[in-house]
């Protein structure tokens, strides 16, 4: 592995020297940052560590003449970075006290052994290449110096469809996972090894059938033999039964027996196993009218509410679909009694805008954390969006996204702040004249780039497999559930009652509130109703009037981001500058296209002229 | 190279054995093969060869006690495999003298050194993997006999699209490609080499402009490199300035400026130029209404007619666009009038059905030489439909495509014979009692493909990139300037003189059939025109219901194709029986999709009901 190979990158919102050594615990780290941060900030105030046993917690005790911050392990270290990042920000520092919400605040990686990433948007994987591992181990510290500067504790490295050889992560390449999980260990980062459930039959077994007692037997054997040499593992994660995996619906057993097995392996060690939600039929043929795919993860997992592990933990992705521009909530997050819930999101932007698109996510969060009661999950997931791309996200400004999503893990009480605001000054300095026009973009980017995609939560108006660029029939006649059955009177699939009956899955009051069309929010109108074009909406304006207004709209607000962001050319860094522009002048293309071909759309099948006269083309 | 790991093929037409040793000449091969057919099919007359030239043809004399065949070269391979055809076919032996229409009889390999075939049905390709040359060199003297037996007599290796390394093909890798010229040659089958027009600058010159001296010369240097070591080499065929192809264009030249640099090099050595015209724009915008695909070819190349030299043959689809199931014949096939043409075929089932579907191809050969007036062309190629398959065309009834390919080159007279059912009683013997079936299967399955496919010359309606399945708006918002703009009133473009103007590239009869919808033939009426769902066809039936009625028919005429197959279990080799069975089970399977699909999109376009009250789905 020659050092040469490896592209440089960029500081992201650490701008301070990198310790020249490598720590070898979080409390040497916390050292050695503060060092750095400190002089970097001219912060004069002497910073001392004290030892105290908080948990991941810390606490700071403030005087005017000096500051000590109390921890242990992590906690020390996470409580370093907080006060460099109030010492960035200009904040005051008072005495405080600080816990995680949440005790895995975790982050998969979809990286494949060959090096490409499923669903990423920022180069080939941080770890693998040619079917190997291949890093860049100052990298690979950085990263974890980013990941605990916001305090995410657990990674997974790879793919949840386990391509080969990742199988062989959990045996014969071991090893390899040992050296990076040493490496990242003083930055309080654990591992979550992604597995296959079938393993055992790659392993000489005939059968992964969890109710074998051979298979019961390897899974116990394996789990030991990979905490003699990883102890602090955090446990395994499963996509099971889901788009082609093997689970135990293969071999007619059902998610909690499934799920348990590997549970029960884990437990001795302190292990979790974390079983993802997201099975559903994904050979549908578009000629069913009864199966609705958003119903799939409640009607399989609800059955079986109470009879998983105390240590398993069901990921259940934010929405009832997959990632979708605007989804209501998952029912399985507000429903699930007796089973311990994290929830899913997804910071790489596959439908979202694959960071080509600005796509600032905290008012997204802000949307689910609306509904979700605070106490319903345990944990929070994320699917990256990091990658070997010099500035790690592909587009610099999605590193607000990693800013923002570690904190909402340390505590949702951060929707409440400006984080927009608080990476840009992080990233680019406090006093940068770009401060308040690149909040505002953040900000207003997720509403621009939702009017001019598909419209009032319609879903998968997408470039198939791509998943970018408009393609409004693209999944129409699909095998992925994905249907929205537009004709020349209507579009939508109607999830009430008298449909499909997908809102009954919902508590009381949110079963009442989206049932009816005219309490339904209006965003996400097109995701439980099949609704005429000429429905009118509560400001007067018919369905398909709204979808023209809403299009043309995201692309001139499009066209306004970059226009705002050519006035910041002399505020910042060149190479940002211009790495950001070539970006947002495909978004305005692209915006476009989107605005062209949905109205287009729109206008064949309903025949309805825009009140405006702007042109929809033929 | 192991012979171990070649896969076995069959014998296709030619049942009898193949002649022990590799023949040195055609002359060889012919009295090889009479002596092994004339034993298999136990004809008792003698039969000897004499030299005479007939350049390609041969003379027949045939008496009571004896036949001689008299040709030289090639024409006397033709002869004895004529011979043996009727022989096999049960048909009188006359005295007779053959002549092949054309001198050039083409096959397009679109093969490629990594192994792939670019819309390739038939398994991996017979030339090349892992890209370098990997071949039997048995089954390619089979091969060779195949082609000679049919009377095809030049071949590419290669893909029109030159994937690297292919393009060494005329200098690192010549040696190998000099193999296989040797190879074929006792077949008489020339080799024609697949170039990249900016071959030059692979080869250290700083641009392929074919103006420049020094790319003139090189391309004079390398030609006559080639024939030193391939002195029949049949010519060159270049893709230029088509699909992402490098061209004259690329250089600010026009086509016969690029076409007559290489032609000339060609020269001394009798060699010949074949310029594909399949140059469009593929990267349209569909927001533009002006652009219109089929026009392209005719717009290139007639404001050129007399500026391409007498050995440079253009190289026409048979259509304006693209190979689809209905099209009409390409305008510039009927009005070039000093340029040479060939007429470009294409055997692989590209949007006809990918040898899943049965789809036998003389019928549409006839509709275009009904229109073609026979002088026009002076050549045929097409795109071959074999690969490593063990039956060669993946579909076993395909073959009877090649089949009747060869003998279209030979002599278009011949589309009055029933070639399906020469193919079949050479294919399975005479008296095999499944010959009427099959021949009657052959005939019918143009129509039957057609029915429940994009419906009355539509076009395109396919999932993209694959180019199989129902896809309604698969291509519409597309680059490829395949588009039908379907709305709730109509669905086509006209192309008439109110429209596109396309209609205007054809001679003055043509014109004025399809310039009218109500003398337009009524399978390409929405080739040419837009045209309302109510629009009342000839019949009373509307537009609409004739869409509905042919998928409803086309999906069970696929069934009873299926029906009419199983009966023949018992008449049929075993192999052959379940390998063509299971390609009918997925035709039936698939076309009920066609149906289904294409007759939900319309209805939901449309709204109008089924006269019949079938099932279309909501």
């Amino acid at each position: 592995m020659e050092q040469s190979v490896f592209p440089k990158y960029t500081k992201a919102w650490l701008p301070y020297a990198a310790p020249a050594a490598a720590p070898s615990t979080p409390e040497e780290a916390a050292r050695a940052e503060l060092d750095n941060g400190l002089a970097h900030y001219g912060f004069a105030r002497p910073v001392s560590l004290k030892t105290e046993s908080l948990g991941e917690g810390y606490r700071i005790d403030a005087s005017a003449e000096e500051i000590v911050i109390y921890g242990q392990g992590a906690g020390m270290l996470y409580g370093a970075f907080y006060l460099l990042r109030k010492i960035a920000l200009g904040q005051e520092i008072v005495s405080e006290t600080q816990q995680p919400e949440y005790a895995l605040r975790m982050l998969n990686h979809w990286d494949n052994m060959d090096g490409t990433v499923e669903r990423g948007y920022a180069g080939r994987s941080l770890f693998f290449e040619g079917s190997r591992f291949h890093y860049d181990p100052e990298r690979l510290r950085f990263y974890g110096r980013l990941l605990s500067s916001v305090g995410i504790n657990t990674i997974t490295l790879n793919n949840v469809n386990v391509h080969p050889p990742a199988q062989h992560l959990i045996d014969d390449l071991l090893p390899e996972v040992v050296k990076i999980a040493d490496l990242l260990r003083p930055y309080g980062i654990r591992l979550l090894l992604t597995v296959d459930f079938a393993a055992p039959t790659y392993n000489g077994l005939a059968t992964a059938d969890p109710l074998d007692e051979t298979v019961i037997q390897w899974w116990k054997d394996r789990t030991a033999a990979i905490y003699q040499v990883i102890p602090d593992l955090a446990g395994f994660v499963v996509k099971a039964d889901s788009e082609f995996r093997p689970g135990p619906i293969t071999y007619g057993r059902n998610q909690a027996e499934g799920a348990n097995v590997l549970a029960r392996a884990l437990k001795p060690f302190g292990g979790t196993l974390v079983w993802r939600c997201f099975v559903y039929n994904c050979r549908q043929d578009w000629r069913d009218q009864k199966t609705d795919r958003p119903c799939a993860a409640y009607n399989t997992f609800m059955p079986l509410d109470g009879q998983f592990d105390d240590n398993v933990l069901l990921q259940i992705k934010n929405g009832p679909v997959d990632f979708q521009v605007r989804e209501p909530v998952s029912p399985l997050l507000l429903t699930l009694e007796k089973s311990n819930r994290a929830l899913e999101l997804q910071l790489a932007q596959e439908y979202t805008g694959q960071q080509i698109d600005l796509y600032y996510m905290q008012e997204m969060w802000q949307e689910i954390f609306d509904v979700l009661p605070r106490g319903n999950i345990s944990a929070i997931c994320s699917v990256t969006n990091l990658g070997r791309d010099e500035n790690w996200a592909g587009h610099d400004l999605a590193m607000a996204n990693l800013y923002a999503y570690g904190r909402l893990c340390w505590n949702p009480d951060c929707l409440k702040d400006d984080m927009a605001r608080e990476w840009t000054q992080l990233t680019f300095g406090r006093n940068c004249a770009a401060v308040d026009e690149i909040a505002r973009m953040l900000h207003s980017s997720r509403k621009t780039y939702q009017k001019y995609n598909a419209p009032l939560g319609i879903g998968f108006m997408v470039e198939p497999h791509v998943h970018y660029g408009p393609n409004p029939e693209g999944y129409e006649y699909s095998l992925w559930g994905t249907y929205m059955r537009a004709d020349r009177n209507a579009i939508g699939i109607d999830r009430t009652a008298a449909g499909t009956g997908f809102t009954a899955q919902y508590p009381a009051d949110l079963q009442k509130l989206y049932e009816d069309k005219s309490t339904c929010p209006e965003e996400m109108l097109l995701f439980f109703h099949r609704v005429p074009y000429d429905y009118v909406m509560e400001d007067g304006r018919t369905m398909v009037q709204r979808i023209y207004d809403d299009h043309f709209e995201g692309a001139e607000e499009a066209q306004a981001l970059l226009e705002s962001w050519k006035k910041l050319e002399n505020q910042l860094p060149a190479d940002v500058f211009a790495r950001v522009l070539a970006k947002l002048e495909k978004q305005v293309v692209n915006a476009r296209n989107w605005r062209d071909i949905t109205n287009t759309y729109f206008h064949r099948y309903s025949g309805a002229e825009d009140a405006k006269g702007r042109v929809i083309y033929p």
